[in-house]
Parts: structure tokens; C-alpha cells; sequence
């Protein structure tokens, strides 16, 4: 596949709406900063229309797909920031552990790990290499976005990867991977030592290509403990933090979890710039965590769901805790619902926007 | 069915081993009581035994069963108190809703609720007749417990029946009853009051059949924020608080849920004179929040698949952390996991008495 060159690097570049970076380096703003996790995804017609002609990952795997799709809610609202789109699993799968889409059930892995003679298996190339569409996909959309607003980078996390490497697939509690991590302690660290390697060369990756920032999605981090987290799974997210900061201090950091309320200082203390908040946390008191640490987050997103008081009660809320600082950005606190109504979606950017 | 009588009422008779009522009650203690969410369950041979022979609604009808079934534990394990062998889900079920367990996929009801007319269906009878079995199997079982620990009545808290009741099934995030609160508060607030209404009548009818204690299982409540858990559910668990206080103030009264480590304030404000902790935050910070209120739990579940050093490290974490306290059952987290090697059951209990 021909790489796909542009001239809108993010360590290179400020975009015309720079809200979004000033806001992740604490910086002041000119209006609250909003994107949504999730925002390009099912609740879009536009998205299910290209979905019903598609697979997920031929989606994925199109560069030209991943960009259009990437671009549907920034042309349908006046979001601050674009997110690559993309799926934290294909990291996985480029190592050989053969994911599909189950019609009701999710992602499934047909060769997961279950012991220390499975990471033999992993197949570990560059991620220009085995991740080259979504590299090649952030190539396209610089390209149309030409600079407009930023776009974000991601890469899962190293425990949510280990999760459903072990697991093979979604779970409440991931019970496999707690077990490995408690029972083979010696698997554990070479499986995240080579996922926390992985991902730093994706996020790399990601960054040369030109994405803005990156976050790091620790979407099951809300399974642990956290003497679990700080001891089991901190030292390697750090090691991405680290060696990512050092290639390129300017490029914002976020990092984010679900469940993790009661453990944002672990979450802090182990990486990011700016820390993802999820919903189950009032706002107010998250910063008694993370003092003046930027932050991101934290509408509960069923919220958008309800009536537009309920949106706009939600709105508020979070503005107010955020008010008289530098350092938020405004997002819901796990990924959109496919049910939400995309005129809610319009009604709340433009809601922060008018009162943040 | 003919009522059966018992001696051995919670609010008369103190049980030899009253370690777990004195930790409830805050006062000092001869050994740390011990007891574990879903002590009788799948994890147990002897309740697989008896399972493949009736179904879980079969087990829960026959008070003969559901007495058998809850001493299991205690016959194997060196515990401090029993709980009664029931579901949450009954009281939905008895009240019209028609509850399947479905084989892979949980339990489901037939006609959930989705409108304010579908509450005109709803049956409330009294608890001692609707749940009249396992009123019935509390009275077997005390008399076959004979004093030697207390027994702990349960039932499923407003929040957490009012998500099955309208989702109709298990979920994740239990989007319709979530969408149902905040776009239909009328019919979300009828809902409730009926819950917490059936709900106080049949604590009652278990206090009065003799349970020492009872504890309301809020397992859902973590998927709110706190602000709309102290608008839209608080009011209602308070409400069942409040009248069983009323009633029976001497009946320890302990109030669970999960995901809730990051608004246990609001949880101990609606309710509980005990308040349990899931395994999401160290218990020490936990102990910030509540203060002197006495707390039960929080060991994640899922150490129970690990090593001996696994366990003896989670245990010795959790009785730390309350070292020198009054007011502190030893629990885990989460209900244990059917995975669970009995053999590692047997171990924790013992090692809590031991270094407790």
C-alpha cells in the first residue's frame, strides 16, 4: 500500500481551532473545547448507511473509509477536535490472534492466550507495517480536515488489551486475565511487556503521521483494584507515557478509563496529560484528585437520551465544576450510545459551547 | 402453604457467634466476622449437585431447598453469619412480570416495563404471601441453624429491580431504564415508590420470620452518576431504610453496591447503618468517606482464583487497613466468582480469623 503523505503534522502544525490543545495544556481558551468518544459510530445515519455496505473492519482496513467516517460528525457538528477512527482491537489482531465481529456478541478472538507458549505466537511488526491503513487513514484525513481542528490518535491500553487477549473476548469481569495475572505472574509481565512495547510504536506511529494527540484507553481498568492497578498494570502504561513524552513532549497525553473514579490518582500517577473522567464521579471531587491537572469528561451519556433539560442540566453541571479554570475539555464520560438522537448531539456542542 | 414457625427470631435471640451483629452494631469484637456475597452457589459442588437436579426457580419455591442450599456454606466453610438462598428477581416475578432464567443468557422477564400503563399490571400482593417460600425457608433454616450464627435477609434495592423491570433482561448499561428515568419522571417515580413499598413489606416479612439483619442489594447503582443517584434513587432506598428502622431498629440494616466506590457518601446518606464496599477503591480511603460507620467487604472477588499468596495478600490488605476499628465484616467485593476453588473459600475464611 502506498504511503500516503501530508503536510499537517501535529507537532508541525496549530490548527485553526486550537481550543481543544490549548485546553490539554492547560492553557486558556477562547470557548470549552468538545468531542465525544465514540462520535463517529452507529447513532449517525450517515455512519449506518456506509456500516450496511461494510464490515467493521473493512472499514478499518480502507483508509479512505476510516477518513470519511472519521469526518461525519465533524461536518454534521462543531466539534473542537476529530478522532481517528479506528479499533483498539486491530492491534491484536495484526499479531496473528485472528478477530472477528460475532452478529450480538462482539469481538472474538479466535486464538487467545491462556499460557506463557501462546506469546510465542504473537506476531510483532512495526505498526506502519501491520497498522499501516489507520496510519495511512490519518494521512487522508489531515488531508480533508486541512488543519481546521486537531485530530487525536488512540491506542488501547495495555490491560484492556491483555483482557480480551486472555479472555478471547468481552466479559463483565474478565475473570481469565485476573487469573493469569494473578497465577502467572512471569506471563503476565512478557504479555504486557510486549503489548505496552506494541502500542508505544503504534502511538509513535500515529504521532509521525500526524495526529495532534493521543489518548490511551484503559477501558477495562475499572476491573482492578487499585493496589492490583498500581502494582500489575501502572509500571506499563507509564513505559508508553514515558517514551512517548520523550519522542514529543509538545503532543498531548490523555488517558482514560472506565470505573476508575475511585482510583484517579493511580490513573494520574501512572500516565497522561490530561486524565479522562468517567461519569460515576461528580466532577467537583475529581478535581480534589487531580488538582490542576487538565481534565476531560464526565456527562453520563445516557444523558443524551433524555430531554433537553436533562441534557442541559448535564451540560451545566460539569461546566460548573469546571468554572474560573484552564484545563477542561468537555466530553461524556464513556463512549455514545447508538440510541442517542443526533439532533441531542448537536443540541449539547453547541449547549457547551454557549455556556463553557 | 402451611406457615412454619420458629424460635429463633433475629430481634429475640442473640446467636452464640454474634461476632457479625456486634461488627454491625460498631462494637468490639472476639474474631473479625466473615461472611461472602453468593457463599452458596455455583463454586460448590454440593450446590451443582443439587442444581442439576431443579432449576434455580424450583430451588428458590421449596423451602426445604432453599434452607439446604444456604446452610452448604456454613456446614463447609467456618463463617460468621448465613444469608438466605433467594433472588432479587422474585419480587419482580411475583408481582406478574414473568422472570425465565434463560440457559447463557440470564434472566429475562416477559413483560417488562416500558410506559406508564404497563404499571397498572403489576401485582402487589403481601410479601408473606408472594414470597411466602422464602419467608418459610427462613424458618427452616434457623431452626436447623440453632442459634449458632445469625442469618441475613436481602432484597434487591428500588434502583437495581427497577433496571431489570424495564430493560427486561441483564445489561450493561441498562440504557431503557436509564432513558425511562429521564425522560418519563412521572411513571420512574410511581415505579419506584411501588419497589421501595414492596420492598419495605417484605424486609419486614424477613425480619419478622427472624433474620438478624437484613442487607439491600443496590448492584446497579454504580451505573448512575451520583448526582441523579441522589435525585432519583436515594429518596426511595431511604424511604425502605427509614420504615425498617422504624420497625426494628435494633435489626442491622446493611446497604450494597457496586461501582459505587466513588459516591459511597451517597450511599451512606440514603441508607444503611453498614455500608458495603465493593473492591474498586482501597478501603482505607473508603474509611475517609464513612468515617466510624461500620463497613463490610471489599476484597476483589477475583483473588480467589489466585495463589495462596494472592489471597493471603488481599486479605492482610483489607484487615489493615481496618486494623484497630470496631465496625468492620470481612467481605468480598462482589459476589464470589463460580470459578472459585472451594478449597481457597476455606482458606480465606480461616486466614480472616486468623490475622483479623
Amino acid at each position: 500500500m502506498p504511503r500516503i503523505t501530508n503536510n499537517f503534522k501535529g507537532f508541525m502544525n496549530t490548527p485553526e481551532n486550537d481550543n481543544f490543545l490549548r485546553a490539554c495544556r492547560g492553557e486558556s481558551v477562547d470557548r470549552t473545547p468538545v468531542w465525544l468518544m465514540r462520535q463517529a459510530g452507529r447513532y449517525m445515519p450517515e455512519y449506518r448507511a456506509l456500516r450496511s455496505k461494510h464490515t467493521i473492519l473493512e472499514m478499518i482496513h480502507s483508509p479512505e473509509l476510516s477518513a470519511e467516517v472519521t469526518l461525519q460528525p465533524i461536518d454534521a457538528f462543531d466539534l473542537d477536535a476529530a478522532i481517528i477512527f479506528a479499533d483498539i482491537l486491530t492491534l491484536l489482531d495484526e499479531m496473528g490472534m485472528g478477530l472477528t465481529f460475532v452478529a450480538g456478541e462482539g469481538p472474538q478472538f479466535s486464538h487467545p492466550i491462556r499460557e506463557t507458549s501462546d506469546l510465542d505466537r504473537l506476531e510483532v511488526r512495526p505498526a506502519k507495517e501491520a497498522l499501516g491503513y489507520t496510519i495511512d487513514a490519518i494521512g487522508v484525513t489531515l488531508n480533508r480536515l486541512q488543519n481546521r481542528i486537531p485530530l487525536i490518535g488512540f491506542s488501547g491500553a495495555p490491560f484492556t488489551l491483555a483482557c480480551y487477549a486472555i479472555q478471547g473476548r468481552g466479559s463483565r469481569d474478565f475473570y481469565m486475565a485476573k487469573q493469569l495475572m494473578y497465577q502467572q505472574p512471569e506471563t503476565w509481565d512478557r504479555l504486557m511487556s510486549i503489548l505496552a512495547d506494541a502500542i508505544t510504536d503504534y502511538l509513535l506511529a500515529q504521532v509521525e503521521a500526524g495526529v495532534h494527540a493521543v489518548q490511551l484507553f484503559d477501558s477495562w481498568a475499572g476491573c482492578l483494584s487499585p493496589g492490583d492497578y498500581r502494582e500489575r498494570v501502572a509500571p506499563y502504561s507509564n513505559r508508553i507515557f514515558q517514551a512517548i513524552k520523550q519522542a514529543y513532549p509538545e503532543i498531548p497525553f490523555i488517558h482514560f478509563g472506565t470505573d476508575t473514579s475511585a482510583m484517579l490518582d493511580e490513573i494520574k500517577t501512572a500516565a497522561g496529560d490530561v486524565i479522562g473522567v468517567d461519569w460515576r464521579t461528580d466532577f467537583g471531587r475529581a478535581r480534589e484528585v487531580l488538582g490542576t491537572t487538565p481534565a476531560q469528561g464526565n456527562m453520563d451519556p445516557l444523558k443524551l437520551l433524555g430531554s433537553p433539560e436533562t441534557i442541559e442540566t448535564g451540560v451545566r453541571e460539569v461546566i460548573r465544576a469546571n468554572a474560573g479554570r484552564c484545563g477542561h475539555i468537555f466530553n461524556l464520560g464513556h463512549g455514545i450510545h447508538k440510541e442517542t438522537p443526533p439532533e441531542n448531539v448537536k443540541y449539547l456542542v453547541d449547549l457547551v459551547h454557549q455556556v463553557g
